[in-house]
């Protein structure tokens, strides 16, 4: 399969590459870095990535980032940050990723844990998360010539508990590489609308 | 209790204002109409109505638009909408209305079903109901004073099936009345972080 891989730069978008990559030709995306250049939170510059990067099996997203801060505490432009970025972003990258997928293709978006098990600072994440859930749940119903839409639901990572131990006390981390085995589910199986869960 | 009650001239205001209005003292705010006048999608109109109201025992929303519409022919200002309206603007009422509860108030807000069954043209609703309820989830832990918040995800209203029945083919409808009673579940009750789901 070529798949896109947007985020590929990240931690998990890393993971994600080594075990894709073993198998399928991978073109990756990242705002900054090597690949082709994409910003999740300017449409137009979605619009143009997946142009340059021309028809593909799979459109795989491990970016988007959300502010971490108390709930009460939060401005406007924290909220903002994870809905432009990490909701519609996505959003946008898998409905204008529709017409530059091969039938049967599939798209891969990512959310967390924080939708289902709370922590403080985590609101607005958890709501991003949600929101994605929900919307692959519901965007599985309407996509046309098999494509299918499932969403990657890591736990804190081992490799960012240097600076997120402290948020995630008592959680149990997983790696990388076990969350990046969600994407290949999602990838090479016949799942659509579903959230796996790698806790 | 007094009880602020946002959207009761809406067909599920209504149901609330009485199943609440039995017990409690209701102060109301709309979009027009009658009662206090707040529009959920700009914050400065949440924040005015909320000083008009003063103090309260409980803030209740039963209001907030979104668009429905095949998913990918939906336009930004389509997005939008339920993002300003009833996913945001719902979390503003929230969020500034927290200096205005007494110590173990509550907040509840309304999703829907689509959250968890899709249907078609309902993506909209699906992502923002979904990003509604993980929000719950997340700001009881981080609500001070004993304040509590929960949602209620009421199913397809019997009084809204003249318009409604050709996209529920099969769901089986609620009365208001009976959706309702999630409202005085969350209001009178001990939850935090919870979605009543009445279907």
């Amino acid at each position: 399969m070529k798949i896109l891989l947007v985020g590929a730069s990240g931690t998990l978008g890393r993971a994600v590459a080594a075990e894709l990559g073993a198998r399928h030709d991978i073109v990756t995306a990242a705002r900054g870095g090597g690949g082709v250049r994409m910003d999740l939170a300017d449409a137009s510059s979605i619009a143009s990535a997946l142009a340059t990067v021309g028809m593909v099996d799979a459109i795989v997203s491990a970016a988007g980032h959300v502010a971490f801060a108390p709930m009460l505490e939060m401005t406007d432009a924290q909220w903002q940050l994870g809905l432009d970025e990490k909701l519609m972003g996505q959003v946008r990258l898998a409905l204008l990723g529709v017409p530059h997928l091969r039938d049967g293709g599939s798209i891969t978006l990512v959310t967390g844990v924080l939708s289902t098990e709370p922590i403080r600072l985590g609101a607005s994440a958890a709501l991003v998360n949600g929101a994605l859930e929900a919307f692959v749940r519901s965007a599985a119903v309407e996509l046309p010539r098999g494509l299918r839409i499932n969403a990657v639901s890591p736990g804190v990572l081992v490799e960012s508990m240097d600076a997120y131990a402290p948020f995630f006390r008592g959680f149990e981390p997983v790696t990388a590489a076990r969350a990046a085995l969600g994407f290949a589910r999602s990838v090479e199986g016949a799942d659509t609308g579903k959230t796996y869960r790698i806790a």
